[in-house]
């Protein structure tokens, strides 16, 4: 018996890199005590997208093959498309009508994003943007969730969707759902191969789904302790990111590393032939499972056709006794108890 | 074959009344010519009732009932719950993340709207009814209405829609909807009792579901002619409610009466007497076919089943093209190509 409901979810904006490695890791952990809901955000996604969705569809295809290839087991949780389930658009809509607007207004990260994509030139102070919060709210109320797992910024929009869950059961004098509970895991941090976060928009990740190459070219561009001219000179690991890496995919060799990096025994170069070869190793098992997904054209379809019947099952129940709740199911109608 | 598609709807906030009537009898006349779509506005409803919406059913019904006595005929058109077709909520979703916050807090209704609450203690600022407007445009929308027959103070709303099938067609390249059209029929003004506007917030109506003794009880308090004090007194016709009742019901007869009044030839008693015998052999037809009607419980609700169906139908089919058009179409899944 799992003990409680999780939904978590990322949003298709491109290929997943070694940054998501950790949530993904926990998000295997979380599968196994809890029925997850792993949902492909992507209504979110069009929120700061609107005018170039195209790609949308494919990078589904590419977050799904992700991850499935680090181990998300569809049989073991609900892995489904937003857009696929109605009812999130349904119940955002009636949360809408009870949500006061000066809520939405003063969501810390509102604000703060407006201002970051103005920065790039772009407007995104659209009604569906400033409604985010509320269709997150949504989300996780459909199915329930009483765990979600998020980053420090999210928070506030979790304690959004507690406010809404305390007002709906003030107004409808019924208690229909659990108050979420933030779940916040202490993942790693994985720089980029500057040294900063690793982020898409620094153009310095490494994607999971790659290749020898592709991982031997990104190591060469990591960049080392500036210091070291020679490779006989003393090396400060601290400020290497090569060392950084070593810390999290070679574990049982990383105090020697660093001794040697100290001392001036191991050179720059063959320091990162070793990592390269780590994360080769490392990966590979995941490059082989995603090769054999994408073998069939239809598997990620059929994996989200699945979960979608799935999710829309919990979400259907969700509604009857949300409906019913306000007083607004209609007798013999479809969706209706 | 019909000439055009036309959505019209109805909130569902109680019993119609005679100043419906000529909207009522301009949708029947609609339903020979045009494709009609006839929505109970179930979720408009709430955006202003969202604190005690429990009646919403109820309300439905009684709507429904009296839509059907007055001769909208479920063969001819389609009569439909907004609630029962998700694609409205999942519409209004995709539009709000092209719709500038802007377009929606310039709407004059808003303020307006706000501000009449607010004089009722009432706060109805929330996140959903400012998105009202998008609402009502994916109302319009998802039937592909080149018609709307709105009254004057709709208008910005149908222009706020017109607007968003532009920017939706900038954006994606590619022209799905039709731009709608307002059709503003002059419909006689039925006054109330007391001389306003007809209208439940008054308190001064007539309902349309009705029987001889309400009738009867409703034009003994309509206000005449106060300079009358006596039968034989001349009176003035421009100024009595019941001549103005008379002009709509007592077509053949208003010219003598006019007379009669004028010259003290008529008392005020057996004026209304016969207004209340012309109102009650107007209406009896309906009232007979309402009790019809009632005799299955269950008959409300398979029309909207039908017409639920017939509408999602549709809805469906204009959904697959928005999401052709926005590129977010999920291979192989529910209600996509
Ligand atoms: S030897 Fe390795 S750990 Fe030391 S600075 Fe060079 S790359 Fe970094
Ligand atoms: S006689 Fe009839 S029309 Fe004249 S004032 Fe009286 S009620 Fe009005």
């Amino acid at each position: 018996m799992k003990q409680g409901t999780i939904l978590s979810g990322m949003r298709p904006t491109g290929r997943l890199h070694l940054g998501h490695l950790s949530v993904l890791e926990n998000w295997r952990e979380l599968m196994e005590k809890y029925n997850c809901y792993f949902m492909v955000a992507n209504w979110h996604a069009l929120t700061t997208a609107f005018d170039y969705p195209k790609v949308t569809v494919e990078y589904t295809r590419e977050l799904v093959l992700d991850w499935l290839m680090v181990g998300l087991d569809p049989l073991k949780s609900t892995i489904f498309v937003q857009s696929e389930v109605k009812e999130h658009a349904e119940l955002h809509l009636l949360l809408s009508l009870i949500t006061p607007l000066s809520w939405l207004e003063r969501c810390p990260t509102y604000k703060d994003q407006v201002q970051h994509f103005r920065e790039q030139g772009r407007d995104i102070t659209t009604y569906g943007f400033l409604g985010y919060p509320s269709l997150m709210a949504a989300d996780i109320l459909l199915y329930k969730a009483d765990v979600v797992p998020v980053g420090e910024d999210q928070l506030p929009h979790l304690e959004f969707c507690r406010e809404v869950v305390r007002r709906f059961h003030h107004l409808y004098k019924r208690e229909v759902f659990p108050e979420p509970q933030a779940y916040l895991p202490e993942l790693p941090l994985v720089p980029g191969l500057d040294g900063r976060k690793m982020s898409k928009s620094y153009g310095n990740e490494i994607p999971l789904a790659s290749n020898p190459e592709e991982i031997t070219a990104k190591v060469r561009m990591m960049v080392t302790d500036p210091e070291r001219i020679h490779a006989t000179d003393p090396g400060h690991p601290d400020v290497c990111t090569v060392y950084a890496f070593h810390r999290l995919f070679s574990k049982p060799v990383v105090e020697d590393l660093e001794k040697s990096c100290k001392k001036g025994e191991i050179g720059c170069v063959p320091c990162k032939k070793r990592l390269t070869s780590t994360l080769i190793e490392f990966l590979t098992p995941y490059w082989e499972r995603r090769r054999e997904l994408e073998r069939d054209p239809d598997y990620v379809w059929d994996v989200l056709k699945e979960g979608g019947r799935r999710a829309r099952l919990k979400a259907c129940q969700t509604m009857e006794e949300v409906r019913a709740a306000m007083g607004i199911e209609i007798p013999g109608q479809t969706g209706s108890i």
